[in-house]
Formats: structure tokens, C-alpha cells, sequence
């Protein structure tokens, strides 16, 4: 008799997308003749910059050649992709990361999903709340967990709170956790961690001996170049943090698939019996066993946008989308809302109007605005009372979303 | 403090084919004017397919227009592949599968890797040996397993041991397993399963409430039409098996990343208080937490497999490679060797000569004939005195291998 994983039972609802995306369907099949303007799901939303074509075009030409043909790609990446993330992303900010230390994916969602595989199923986790929902819901999944309060909580997980008083950026917990997720410049909230706030995490994470897991897959959206985008530019934690990056927002790639993972040679976990067992050796046995390496069209176009070309035109749609963040901040700022985010993010974490919950908030936007946002229950209970609007759409959207919901729901 | 996942640390060695490239790089640096052949892992050598390239092609300028961008693509995968698959995969041959039974992803390894984490810890399973490793080692991975004893089987898995006399496709288990593991045509001996076969263990596994694992990655290369392609064309096999399904060597995708996974909806395991829970929702569950669609360009190509052309042109590549295998049949076989498959599969399962161990005559083989060759024994302990030569290669290089193989070890 197969018995199924019933952590899965645990699990609240259906994952957040899915659901917005059921409710959404059921309001256009009731109203064909509504214009729905998605700030939802952080999807992009301008096509891809003509340096990725183009590198993709060759790469598919290559591909139907007998001399470019390439069947199994090297299971962590192609080196001309592992070379030009290393010196890019790293090396051009004075940090030092090896391509060994690189494994290429096929996107920060599964890397964040599968990464809690290489530890032991008694480590406690802690992620900030609201939060990406990959994070836990993997977790809970694996068995890190008891059963979901009325908040949705899970037991056995350790929930800091990311509200107004700290800046959406919480401090490093009291209690023992054994691995904790940070997420900067942040998915939902648009929040960015200051230099301070990640070294207290590192100096945290060093004394307890525990491992950080950084979500930078929105870096390229900060804005002042003081702030660190790479967990590394943090002295110590090449010895207690993993970083993931993603090319979904930076270059458009949702529909392309590409990402990576960085896990440091010096990284260290331990047995139960207190031996150092390194962790890259591990996620790379992880990496082999479950994984087959990045499409070859896909890898050429990940480090086309790495190219003189590829850089300025992927900055200029980052920017293009920053642009939107300013209009939503100042459109939906001056019609008195309370907005948090955005100014290092694609996202505006906004109070909902007139108490309203999270989930009623949504309902709302979408029947009188046609603006879909994305509850803040949805990441998590500190979310409650708050809304995430994206800024990945065209300019005319955003500017029609603005006075549609300032119209409704503005002072 | 960070405890790792100590059942990696029950794994042997490195995954199989890492470990062969380390050998190969080694013996090649040594003997860098020796004409290596590769007849190891079985990846493919033809360039894409025409009517796959212009497919990638037409998709790739799509990407790059404001009207044809796509962003995050269904989790299942498109309408328009997922049709393709149900009609020419399936009803084709009188098989009924829905849509919504069909989950697109990025591999065969990563779904029949992944596939496990769906059922609970206390689950028994069984394989056939020798086996495709990652069955194996995901199991291993996630606790159900003991440690391994001196021939690299481990303590709770059932073993089913696949030879010269049963044809190398073993009867199903006489004790209690809930999961069993089934390749057709298989990997790596090339067997292919008869009616017969697959109709008892349908029977087993409904009368012992199990699961069976059905992989047909190599289903293309089946040449008697009377033989099944899919375990659904076996009368009650929608309530017992899960199939798997890759576009890898059927198309040359092993650098593209196309398959798929079938979950009947009929299909259910058990909670531990006997509550029947359906596996489709689990997987979907799994799929949309954990996974983020296949690359618009990948689907599109593999959707292009299934037009006329597409089907011709990868039906000529199947033909090309299944050419290569009844060559080194032929060659082999007058030269003394004993073989096996290579008749409905493009892998020949040599028994080896001389008595060696397995990983003794991939090193003779390497150093004496300049052939990689996979050791049978990687796949298992009953692989141990066989060898496994792949049809994946160019005509001449395959001739040359046989002529090679012949002159060092031929009788």
C-alpha cells in the first residue's frame, strides 16, 4: 500500500498564483468586456532585449548544425555563462566567487525549493513574514513542520515579523534556528536590507553556527549603489550563506527559465554527530543526481546579457519598470495611501484602504478597479492588511491602474 | 546549528556518469592524440531536427515582439503541447490521457527524481537491477534506505535482479513493496518489455495496492508495433502506474530539456489511517511549488516533433541511431561477443569479455580500444560482468568502435 507524504496535507490552500489566477479567470469569464490590468504575479512584461535574440537565434542555428550541435550540457553550466556570472556579478563588485562554487539552474524558485534537501530534516527554519511562500511550503513538505495555525503559521517554524516599525527588514531571531531565508531588495514588500541590517544577520549566523539562504533575485533593481546586492560583499559569509540570483526580472527570462546558485567552498554544515561535512559538495551531488543542466539556447542567452549590449539594453528595461515603481509611489502616494517599497524593487507594498483585509482588498481592486494585486495574506500572516502592486506592466497600464484605483478607493 | 541531510552520505561514489567523465578527462589528458570514441552516456549526436529548429526559430523572434512576448508559461506546460502529447502519444494508440493528466517538464532524471517525494518515508521500493541510477539514489536521498553493502545494494530496497534468463525483464516482487520502478525499453539493457510482462505487473499491483513507476523515455525506439509503448494500453493500468515520457532521444533534446509525466486521475495512495488521497492533485502540488514551467522556446520545439515533418525527420533519427545498434550487433556478435537489446532500444548489453569486472573492461576499453563504454556494474550489482555500448554515435565512429572492440577483445 503506497503511502502518500501526508506533509503535503498540511499545506494551506493552493500555492498563492494558482488561486489569484482562479479568481481572476472566474471575474473575466463573468465580465468578457472588463480591461483586468495584472499587477499581480511579478511577471514581466517587455519583450526580450535584442542581444538575447540574438544569441538565441545563433544558438538554435548552431543547434540544427552537425559541427554546433551539443546534446548534455556540463550538469552545473556551460563555462562561458559560469565565467561571465563570475566576473560580473561578483568580480565587478570586489567579490570573490569561484565557478565551481556556481550552479546554474533552471530558476530561483526551484533552486529555493530544493536547496532545504541537503539538510537534516530536524533543522528548525526561519523566514521573515510576509514571505515568498517557495520557502516555506517546501519545508513544510519535507516535514519541518506540525500542522498550519488560524493564521496560516506553521508550527516548528520560526516567523520574524517584517512590519513598518522595523522597516520590513527584521533583526536576526532570539531563538535557535538552524537556517534562515532572507530575501533583499524583498519579494513582497520591496523592502531592501542596509549593509547593517546583513551584517548583523552574517555576525548572527556565524555565532550560531547557522546558514543564511539569500534570495538576491531582484538585485538588479536597487537603485543606490551603496547597498550591497551579493551576501558576499559581507565579510564572513562565504561561511555561512548560499545566494541565489535570477535572470527572470533582470532580463525578462520568466518564460525563458534561468537562475543559479552559489554555495561556497568554505561552507559547513555538520552530522549529528558534530563532523564538518562542506555543503557544496552536497548540493552538487543534489545538482547531479536530480538535475540536467540549462538548456544550451538558454544559457547563450543568459550570458548575452551579460555582453556590452545585453547590459545596457536588460538595465534600460529594469529601469523602464523602476519608472512604473515611481509613478505608482507618486500616483497612489498623492491619492493617500500608505506605501512601503519600491524605490529599490518592482514592488509597492501598500495598506489597504479602509481596513479592509488583504483578500476582501483584492476581491475589491479586482471588481471595481480591474486591477489585479496581490493580497499580502497570501505571503503570510504580518501580511494581513497589506497589498503588493507590481510594477512589470506597460507604462499606459500602470497609469490607467493608478486613477482607476485612486478613483475608487482614494482619500 | 545546521545539521546536513546524512542519507546523501549512504550514496556510493559519485553519480555514474560524473565518474566516467573523470576517467575519460584523465585517460584523454594523458593520451591527448588518442581518437576517444564515446559510446558511454547515451547522449545524442544528430543536430536538431529542421522542422525543431525553425519551430525555435519562429519562437525565439516571437520572444522579441511586444505581441508575442510570454512571460511565466502555465505550470502544466501550453495547450498546444499538451494537446500534441495526448493525441499522438496516447490516442494515437487507443490510449485515453487527459490534458490535465499531462505535467510538461525539464527531464526524465528530474521527474522520476523527483516523483518520490510525493509518497511518505515509510514506502518500500523496488527496482529492477541493474537500473537506471537516479531511482536509486533519490530514494536513497530521502531515507528509504539503510546503508549499502559491499555489492552497492541497499538495506530496504528491493532488488529485482534483471538477466540472461528472465530476458532481462524480471517478474514482479513476492514480497511487500509500494513502489515499483519500471523502464521500457529499458536503461540499460536494452530489454524491452513484452505484453505479457507489463500485464502482470499491472495485476501485481493492483492486487498489492502498489505503484508502478513506468519510464518510457525510449518508447520511439521500439520497432514490432504490436509491443506497448505506454503502460496504459494494459487494462487497469490508469489505477496502479504513473508514466514517464522524455523528448531526449526521440528528438535530440538531451541539450533542449523536454519531457513529461502522467498522473491518472484514478490513480490514489493511502494515508496512514487508509483515507484514499488521488496523486494527481499531489503532483500538481508538487509541480506548481517546486517547478515553473518549461521554456516557450523548448515547448514550441518539442510541440514542432509531433507535425508531419517533425515526426518524419525524428523518426529518420530514430531509424539512423537504431542502424548504428544492429551494426554493432552484427559486428559484435561475429566477433564473438554476447549481447543483448539493441533491438527495440539503441543500447547494447554486452556481456564482457574475458571475465572482467565491469569497471575493468571500461578501463581496457578506454586504454585498448579508445571506446568509452558505460560499466554495467555502475547500474548495479547484477550488472557486474556487463558492459553497456550506446547506438548514440555517427556511423563511422561506430564502426570504427566495433572494428576496434573486435581487434582488442574479439575471439
Amino acid at each position: 500500500m503506497a503511502h502518500i507524504n501526508e506533509n503535503y496535507r498540511k499545506l494551506q490552500a493552493g500555492y498563492l498564483f494558482p488561486e489569484i489566477g482562479r479568481r481572476v479567470k472566474a471575474f473575466t469569464a463573468e465580465n468578457p468586456d472588463a480591461t483586468v490590468i495584472r499587477l499581480g504575479i511579478g511577471d514581466v512584461t517587455l519583450p526580450l532585449a535584442p542581444a538575447v535574440v540574438a544569441a538565441m537565434r545563433a544558438a538554435v542555428e548552431e543547434l540544427g548544425t552537425e559541427d554546433g550541435f551539443r546534446g548534455y550540457g556540463p550538469e552545473n553550466g556551460y563555462d562561458f555563462l559560469l565565467e561571465a556570472i563570475a566576473q560580473h556579478d561578483f568580480a565587478a563588485r570586489g567579490v570573490r566567487v569561484e565557478t565551481a562554487e556556481i550552479f546554474v539552474s533552471d530558476g530561483s524558485k526551484q533552486d529555493s525549493g530544493n536547496i532545504q534537501e541537503i539538510f537534516g530534516s530536524d533543522c528548525r527554519i526561519a523566514v521573515t513574514d510576509p514571505v515568498y511562500p517557495v520557502y516555506v511550503d517546501t519545508n513544510v513538505m519535507a516535514g519541518r513542520s506540525g500542522a498550519a495555525d488560524a493564521n496560516g503559521r506553521y508550527a516548528g517554524i520560526t516567523y520574524l515579523e517584517a512590519n513598518e516599525a522595523n522597516g520590513f527588514c527584521p533583526a536576526p531571531p532570539k531563538e535557535r534556528v538552524d537556517i534562515a531565508y532572507l530575501c533583499s531588495p524583498n519579494n513582497p514588500t520591496g523592502a531592501v536590507s542596509s549593509r547593517e541590517n546583513l551584517e548583523a544577520w552574517v555576525a548572527w549566523a556565524r555565532a550560531h553556527d547557522s546558514v543564511l539562504i539569500f534570495d538576491a533575485a531582484y538585485d538588479a533593481f536597487i537603485q543606490d549603489p551603496a547597498l550591497p546586492h551579493s551576501i558576499y560583499e559581507i565579510d564572513g559569509a562565504r561561511e555561512c550563506a548560499i545566494e541565489m540570483r535570477s535572470f527572470s526580472k533582470r532580463a525578462g527570462f520568466t518564460g525563458v527559465r534561468c537562475a543559479y546558485t552559489v554555495v561556497p567552498s568554505e561552507l559547513t554544515g555538520s552530522t549529528s554527530s558534530g563532523e564538518r561535512v562542506p555543503l557544496n559538495p552536497l548540493w552538487a551531488r543534489r545538482h547531479s543526481t536530480k538535475f540536467n543542466s540549462v538548456p544550451f539556447v538558454v544559457q547563450r542567452a543568459a550570458a548575452a546579457t551579460f555582453s556590452p549590449e545585453g547590459r545596457k539594453q536588460t538595465g534600460e528595461q529594469v529601469q523602464f519598470y523602476m519608472g512604473n515603481a515611481a509613478l505608482l509611489r507618486q500616483g497612489l502616494g498623492d491619492a493617500g495611501f500608505a506605501l512601503f517599497g519600491g524605490e529599490h524593487a518592482p514592488y509597492i507594498w501598500m495598506r489597504t484602504p479602509r481596513g479592509l483585509s488583504s483578500w476582501d482588498c483584492f476581491d475589491r481592486f479586482l471588481h471595481d478597479a480591474h486591477v489585479v494585486a496581490t493580497p499580502g495574506a497570501g505571503f503570510g500572516a504580518a501580511g494581513e492588511g497589506y497589498i503588493r502592486l507590481s510594477a512589470f506592466n506597460s507604462r499606459e497600464n500602470v497609469e490607467h491602474a493608478i486613477a482607476r484605483i485612486a478613483k475608487a478607493f482614494g482619500d
